[in-house]
């Protein structure tokens, strides 16, 4: 059993609440909805991803014989409630918004209805997966706007928090529009295309770095990117130039060089220069350190000349809002909505659906938020993607994913395109909603 | 090959620069040192953790013959290279401050001493590990100082980023003085004790509230907490009360309540009034929702009725400080110490040792950072746990490390313990470190 798969990286009290279920017969059908409560006040909008983990984790929930045992072991559970979970297996429906689509607040992503021990059982690893994913394509779809036509690359795994983190990262922002990533699993995994330069490790290991730019040179000639900020950036540069007629005997071109300190688009005017005065006009800038979106957009308004970005932990752990104010909530158990009251997060009841209506040119214009059924204009953007606890569809390719992200954001309203925090998305509450949610109060004694 | 120690788990520019490194014959010994550039302004000091996986990481060193067939098939590698790669396994030796120990920007908390290629090839992982895990015990440290006697529970796990990160969230804290967490394969993996309580859901998926509570109460007597925010918490309170008696004719003892939005001080307060009058003076007050250091330092202030906490996102995920500015550095090749001198990066060179001196009651009085062999007044904080690629001691006790972080906690300056931020730790360079920079500087034309 891997630690990704394991039933066991969950809360205890759900396997509480499980024994108190199957003791008292509470094992009707539950509807679960996972969203975001609000969006961090830097987000104008979330972009969806994770999806294909969250259905493979539930494709294959079962608790390995070990893990049975422990539990039996721990003395916390009676016979009938293990004999249970060493045949539970997961047999619900669920819903939800395709990955790399455009939501807002409240809005579910992923709907869970199956029998109530075995909805909940899921609560915390299916947050822990789709919340993660979606926090880090919604950050790198910031990044995508802010950087239009550069070349941006995901170095974050070295920061990211674990293993599983800075391998999704990877995933997360390639849906989201990146070119690529430097983490070598990620490639084999899923196919992320990767890329790599050198790091100054390289160039300090060396007693002179004409020598380490030469070195490795020749011993990785393709795509061959030098990083020249070790000790001077632009006498780093003039070095590059200096070296390249003889790289260019043995048949090697610089490609790029790379940028890792100081301010990046100076910098980069400098070498800009240096490279084109000693006729290396091909060769590009790569720049790294310490980028994010508000860096992406000064050096976009200043037309510094950088070809690709870099980015590390600004995407891999998203440090302006490292977690987004989300939940999994019970929303419907027998048939009947429910929803909780408490202070400052309180939740619309029910099963739900969005509707999302488009100009004539296709540009979002506005989302309305019902109860399942209640049909409105525009599209519904939850759709069925597991029944009998089976996938209805294969897994996508990546690259189709990532096209659907493109098409989300070419349709994204202008000022969120361009990252403004003043415009508020449309999402309006549908009469039969608050409808539902009057009922629920009325029912529970608000 | 699990994804947690997949030696794929790295950036693509390792293996380019390995390739390299072993083309040009560059296979000498190398040291590397991990450690932090600067403290975010919210830490006065960092808790040391992770060494044990790291450790781990290190010893389990090696291709499958999975990923060897992988990396031949893409082209990228030559085929000396790839043999190298298929018997590579992790022959050097690594000093490092242990688990729970309490450092300081600039100060080397891990060292890898190793032939280049190999000690590269690791970087990107041990990154990966100690920075994550540090992190979270630097956090949680803050939190058990902000919250004197009480009870802190991880609850972090849905909103960790990744599985990794949810279940070494546990183990961090846990050693930096948490009571458990609500993980339960960190109580099956690394023993942590482990707490759960009742969620939402359970309370919605009833028709009435009392009825919930009475249902857990007879699935789950032992340890009993009500979670009684659901509608209105003084209301939740009362309805505890009115069970109570019943409850207790089957010998089943509320042990707790647990409040979960609002004002949490002030709702314990009220419901600390409601649970004495009902006869519950022994029913404790449990505590969730948004809590960090700064909710706990308020409601230490005002010495509210809380005698336990649960944590999430503000430990799992540190979002005030997600990140911290850290590098896994060159320090040393070929017996010639190293440094970078990128703008705004640059590092002290070679091998470093860290001397920290006490007052006789054992307080910290400040650290002195030197070159290893630069023998200094005070304890030495760097020691050999690794050599020739095997661990020197078995795994310790999480118990013992928790020890370690007590003591240290208990030894830092008031200040720090505080957790005021006008206060910063004395770490004086010594003159031979200084020196050996000037040395490498002059040797590398600076």
């Amino acid at each position: 059993m891997t630690l990704e798969s394991s039933p066991l990286l969950t809360d205890l009290y759900q396997l509480n609440m499980m024994q108190a279920y199957l003791d008292c017969g509470m094992t009707e059908e539950a509807s679960f909805e996972f969203f975001a409560r609000k969006l961090p006040s830097r987000r104008g909008f979330l972009m969806v991803a994770g999806l294909e983990q969250a259905i493979a984790f539930l494709e294959d929930l079962r608790f390995s014989t070990d893990e049975i045992d422990w539990l039996a072991g721990t003395g916390r559970f009676g016979k009938d409630f293990i004999d249970y979970l060493a045949a539970l297996r997961f047999t619900g429906e669920v819903h939800a918004m395709p990955e790399g689509s455009v939501c807002f607040a409240d809005e579910p992503m992923l709907r869970v209805t199956a029998p109530m021990p075995m909805a909940q059982l899921v609560e915390t690893r299916l947050i822990n997966i789709v919340h993660y994913q979606t926090l880090i394509a919604s950050k790198a779809a910031r990044m995508v706007l802010a950087a239009p036509g550069k070349m941006l690359v995901d170095f974050g795994l070295r920061r990211a928090h674990g293993a599983e983190a800075g391998l999704l990262a990877a995933r997360a922002s390639y849906i989201a529009g990146f070119a690529g990533s430097a983490t070598l699993l990620a490639n084999r995994r899923f196919g992320v295309p990767i890329y790599g330069t050198m790091a100054h490790s390289f160039v300090q290991a060396h007693d002179d770095e004409s020598a380490a730019f030469a070195d490795f040179a020749h011993a990785r000639p393709d795509g061959l990117i030098l990083l020249i900020d070790t000790f001077d950036t632009e006498a780093g540069a003039e070095k590059v130039v200096a070296l390249a007629p003889k790289l260019r005997q043995r048949g090697i071109a610089v490609r790029g060089v790379r940028l890792d300190s100081g301010d990046l688009g100076a910098h980069a005017v400098a070498v800009r220069r240096i490279l084109d005065a000693g006729g290396l006009e091909d060769t590009t800038i790569f720049a790294s350190g310490g980028v994010d979106e508000d860096v992406l957009q000064d050096i976009a308004a200043a037309a510094a000349p950088i070809d690709g970005f870099g980015i590390g932990t600004a995407l891999s752990v998203a440090p302006d809002a490292a977690a987004l104010d989300c939940a999994y909530k019970l929303q419907e158990y027998a048939g009947i909505a429910r929803r909780k009251r408490s202070e400052g997060k309180a939740t619309w009841p029910g099963r739900k659906q969005v509707y999302r209506s488009y100009s004539p040119g296709e540009g979002m214009l506005g989302d309305v938020l019902t109860v399942d059924g209640d049909a409105q204009d525009g599209k519904p953007l939850l759709q069925p993607v597991m029944r009998g606890g089976r996938r209805l569809d294969p897994t996508p390719e990546l690259d189709a994913l990532r096209a659907r992200a493109a098409r989300e954001l070419l349709r994204l309203p202008a000022p969120l395109r361009r990252l403004r925090r003043d415009f508020v998305y449309p999402v309006r509450v549908a009469p039969a909603l608050r409808t539902l949610a009057d009922e629920v109060d009325r029912r529970t004694g608000a």
